[in-house]
């Protein structure tokens, strides 16, 4: 039997999500005995020439040819951003239609208000695309991990920021530069700030952290930093101390009391999450049974991206045929109490720009006796024209701790600016 | 409403799954509507002491009690190995019961007619644990990632042998000293064979590329080398040649075209899989879509595989809330043919003994210049005792190319030996 598909959006993932489903149709019409076939296409523009196969029949400005459209079955939403297409998939869901999407935007912000209409509906809504690509991490964390209490989520989620953090560890690269190369391969957009300040990032693990930790992440529970001020000195420094610098994305759940991170780290060169290089993503996962887990792939892309989409559409093809449509969706559980800040103890590096003057590294090194923080390592250059740059790594401090230090070590009359106090991340046990 | 467990065995995995499932009795039977309660555990000794909490009543040393028990919805089978626990667990089918294990002797060697008892009898058999310990793996093969065809599969999937090479690795140590510590920490057994020969990578990798590549791999069909032969040696002229040894499992699917190999492989240090230490197992994926996917965990313990056992029983729970209990088995695609021998051209690592006599070196370049194989690299060591050592890494050459000219090396008066040739990895795209 065949089953329509409307597919809103044709653009890159879009383009994928025809192409794969041309390729797979007979290999997914003989695993699930119902054959998807690509019905109607909303875009913007008939007449731009597209990469992919479709006859003029099949595309459409109009949503209303899709949405009111009883014959089709499932509708697919790969247009990005939050409106129109929030709208659109809200009707959808009215009309009974199933529905896959790739967009993380609308289901980070409005996540909760879809999975309840679906929910009333008795239709699926399934977004294992919108979070890492072709890495399958969505249905791990709500089915084959629910035996587990999910602890702790950490990984590389935006890919943008990967690519400049990567460029700028290989060549030596400054931010501005690594920026501009990203932007002229398309891997970056013209106006980058959502992802280089780390929104897109934030928006990921808020999903994430709603399904490993069984709670309702919003996004403003995200304390998020991006990479703009990270320096080639910085990358050279990570370099000498062994690490590499990284945009993390990380949660905790202590006893039902949530932290929720993203932010640039120095990494160890032996850690895994070093070794997540371009455009690739990864996620570590810890749980109190499994312990750590890492998935690893690729975060983007045409392919990839229609690869965790056609996996979704054909579990719904699955639940069509076994007549439990709608009806698998998880419950979510009571809010638990975000934390202000990351709780327990790291090792920090900073940074430090310092008048090149007799005291000088006196006068620092009471502030971190004071604070009774003590110091593992430090590295001082050469100064040039009367300044020097001191580098500090401490041992594992409490955040709080840290940036009550950070406050004296501002107030000194020597110290010129504490640059990129990021975290030191440890070895996986 | 209150389903009830059937345990069979209660060693190191058993009495993870009694622990997880006491820790997450609430948790499950809130997402799923039905309690998982363990009615009825077969142990060998019911007077041994263990430790976890049993009732006395709950122990039995006869599988009837289970068996026979119509009260019993799902049997768990933890014992191992092929006998009893494949009569037991046909017999349980045909009772009707669902079965989840963690045996992968068994589903390797009996995977088929299992599953088609499975089909006849209308139950689920679930066997996520049986590979990768905590690590998803089999469900992404069989569900996520259906919309790809797979292409490649590697990776390092015997926790004991990893750890033996990464002892091996850090220390500098022989074999027979790495695999003495293993033995003493309980990570080797007593006969270490079905690891060391790589006998248990083998029927890891018959399961996972049966699912990966939609046909039925035979045991028989996978070319298996141990890593017995490797010396301290060549973990360190790996180390020189920025490389570190690990025993791989690799299958490769080329147009329906099967070649499946486990054996010892030099790995790049900044290739993902070299970072994959000790006990934990990682899993490389190729799919013509979703490109590379890396799935990284513990590969084995208590807890690690009760997670993914317990995973497997929250789903045959949901399939029962559902009512479509044995309706999800996926088709087994028609076989494929299983190639006699790697056929794609890789770079190849090998350790000659020569004897240190003028023209050696010039007899084995004449080897490689006759055969056309081009060298990368070459080592050779201050001589001992009228003895040289040559490494040489080959520039990517076919298989049957190498074969040949080490058949042209043995029969060189001046080799006396060579030694471990393995492939070395290329980096991920």
């Amino acid at each position: 039997m065949n089953v329509a598909i409307g597919l809103l959006g044709c653009g890159t993932v879009g383009a994928g999500v025809v192409e794969l489903l041309a390729r797979r149709q007979d290999k997914i019409a003989e695993l699930t005995g119902l054959r998807p076939e690509i019905k109607k296409v909303l875009v913007r523009d008939l007449d731009k020439p597209r990469a992919v196969a479709l006859a003029p029949g099949q595309l459409t400005q109009n949503p209303d040819e899709l949405l009111a459209d009883e014959d089709i079955r499932i509708v697919v939403e790969t247009m990005g951003g939050i409106e129109p297409a929030r709208t659109y998939m809200l009707a959808a869901i009215q009309a009974g239609k199933h529905v896959v999407t790739a967009n993380k935007d609308l289901i980070a912000l409005h996540g909760l208000e879809i999975l309840e209409a679906a929910r009333a509906a008795g239709v699926d809504v399934m977004y294992e695309a919108a979070v890492g690509g072709a890495i399958p991490l969505i249905r791990p964390l709500t089915e084959h991990l629910t035996a587990n209490e999910i602890t702790d989520l950490k990984g590389i989620i935006n890919g943008t920021t990967n690519y400049i953090l990567t460029k700028m560890t290989e060549t030596g690269a400054d931010f501005a530069d690594a920026l501009a190369e990203a932007q002229s391969l398309g891997y970056a957009e013209a106006d980058p700030s959502s992802d280089v300040d780390g929104l897109d990032a934030a928006r990921k693990l808020a999903i994430l952290a709603s399904l490993a930790f069984c709670t309702r992440v919003r996004l403003e529970d995200v304390h998020v930093q991006g990479i703009r001020s990270i320096t080639a000195a910085d990358v050279a420094y990570a370099d000498e101390l062994g690490c590499v610098i990284k945009l993390l994305a990380s949660g905790r759940d202590r006893h039902g009391v949530l932290s929720l991170h993203v932010g640039p780290a120095l990494v160890p060169k032996h850690h895994p999450l070093a070794h997540v290089s371009g455009s690739f993503n990864a996620l570590f996962v810890r749980g109190d049974a499994a312990g750590d887990l890492m998935f690893y792939g690729r975060g983007a892309g045409s392919l990839p991206t229609a690869s965790a989409v056609m996996g979704d559409v054909i579990e719904v093809l699955r639940s069509l045929r076994l007549g439990v449509s709608g009806r698998a969706t998880r419950m979510i559980l009571p809010d638990k109490r975000v934390a202000a800040l990351p709780d327990e103890p790291v090792r920090f590096y900073m940074r430090l720009t310092v008048a090149d003057q007799p005291g000088a590294f006196a006068a620092i090194a009471s502030i971190f006796g004071v604070s009774n923080i003590s110091m593992e390592t430090v590295l001082q250059k050469r100064a040039k024209r009367g300044q020097a740059e001191v580098v500090i790594v401490t041992h594992a401090t409490p955040p709080h701790a840290l940036a009550h230090a950070v406050e004296g070590l501002r107030a000194l009359p020597h110290v010129q600016a504490v640059n990129n106090v990021m975290p030191v991340e440890e070895d996986p046990a």
